[in-house]
């Protein structure tokens, strides 16, 4: 089963965003049988530089459908990213059709932007989650989870968020023992380093995550 | 304080291995008045595919000496690839000036290759680790730590271990506070993940890292 992942991305993303689901995904066409193929897209196309300056090269946005799952990533600009006509019917029409419509950490203001959100709970980041709801207040913003799947709207907290809703988007598609493989593969690492350091992760005082 | 980090790839490298410590040192530069500046260098320059056969642009690689830290990023051809003559003495005499030399994952077969790991512990991804034993004998590989600085030469181990290792840098650079803001940061959620399906990862048999 061949599953096609879009990754909408504009100036100064956040590259982890994108990363990291991408890295999951990869895992599973390496060791597990699958067949994710991956593009990088933008409104404009072309060459475009991540918060920290890299540069890695899109395509330009094209026809609805083409793909399975397009992820929103995130980003310092992406709530004042302004959503052009195409881009805002591109996310739109992929949720009217059915597609998995992703957002990761502050991503979730260009599917808020697109009208997707509306009357839906969604998370992000939790240090823009006031602003999200400021700006959109018909999106039911819920911080205290990692990921929220709502009907084919997904959207993941801040920026390693994203790769625990890979994992569930692989569980979705390849079944739990292969998303549990995957995540064998990782070191869950930024935990143990807050631990080591008598240090308490902001998750601990949440709940775990429900779908 | 301005500290100048490249990262070191080559083709089909792992772009989370760059992006995680990268959005590390990001966090520092927007939100606690670091400076730190980033390149990606190849062997070649020009245009790199990353595992994923994503694009990323890259600078030839300079003169020795011209940042602080170099990181040679993992990827599954990373036990394969051959360094140039120009590439080993460029990780060899880095490490002779003092910079800080980093691996990520099976980069760590990179250092090797240039003979920097000789004598000494390292750890990778536990995966290549019987591969790194066996190809250079000479090195202490251990991978019951998610990272060790043996003097100025860091290795880490698999994937995210890489952002732990940001996390001791940037320790390094601006203290355990700074380092601590960055991590509250983050959603430590692959661990929340495991532990929500019962199941175990593999870091809760091991020990905690260690400088």
């Amino acid at each position: 089963m061949t599953r096609k992942i879009i990754f909408f991305v504009y100036p100064e993303f956040e590259l982890l965003d994108l990363s990291g689901p991408c890295s999951a995904f990869n895992l599973v066409n390496e060791l597990y049988g699958g067949h994710y193929e991956f593009s990088v897209v933008s409104a404009t196309g072309g060459a475009i530089l991540d918060r920290a300056g890299l540069s890695i090269a899109t395509e330009k946005l094209g026809k609805v459908g083409d793909y399975d799952t397009v992820v929103a990533v995130g980003g310092p600009t992406a709530h004042v990213y302004g959503l052009n006509a195409l881009t805002k019917a591109f996310f739109a029409e992929s949720a009217l059709r059915g597609m998995r419509v992703v957002s990761v950490c502050n991503g979730a203001f260009l599917l808020a932007a697109a009208g997707l959100l509306d009357g839906r709970r969604a998370t992000t980041h939790w240090r823009y989650a006031g602003l999200l709801q400021s700006h959109y207040p018909k999106v039911l913003v819920d911080i205290d989870r990692i990921f929220i799947k709502q009907g084919n709207i997904w959207t993941a907290a801040g920026l390693t968020a994203g790769i625990d809703l890979a994992l569930m988007l692989i569980e979705d598609d390849f079944g739990s023992s292969v998303a549990k493989c995957v995540a064998k593969d990782w070191w869950f690492t930024t935990a143990v380093w807050a631990v080591n350091r008598n240090f308490r992760p902001s998750w601990t005082s949440r709940q775990l995550p429900v779908g």
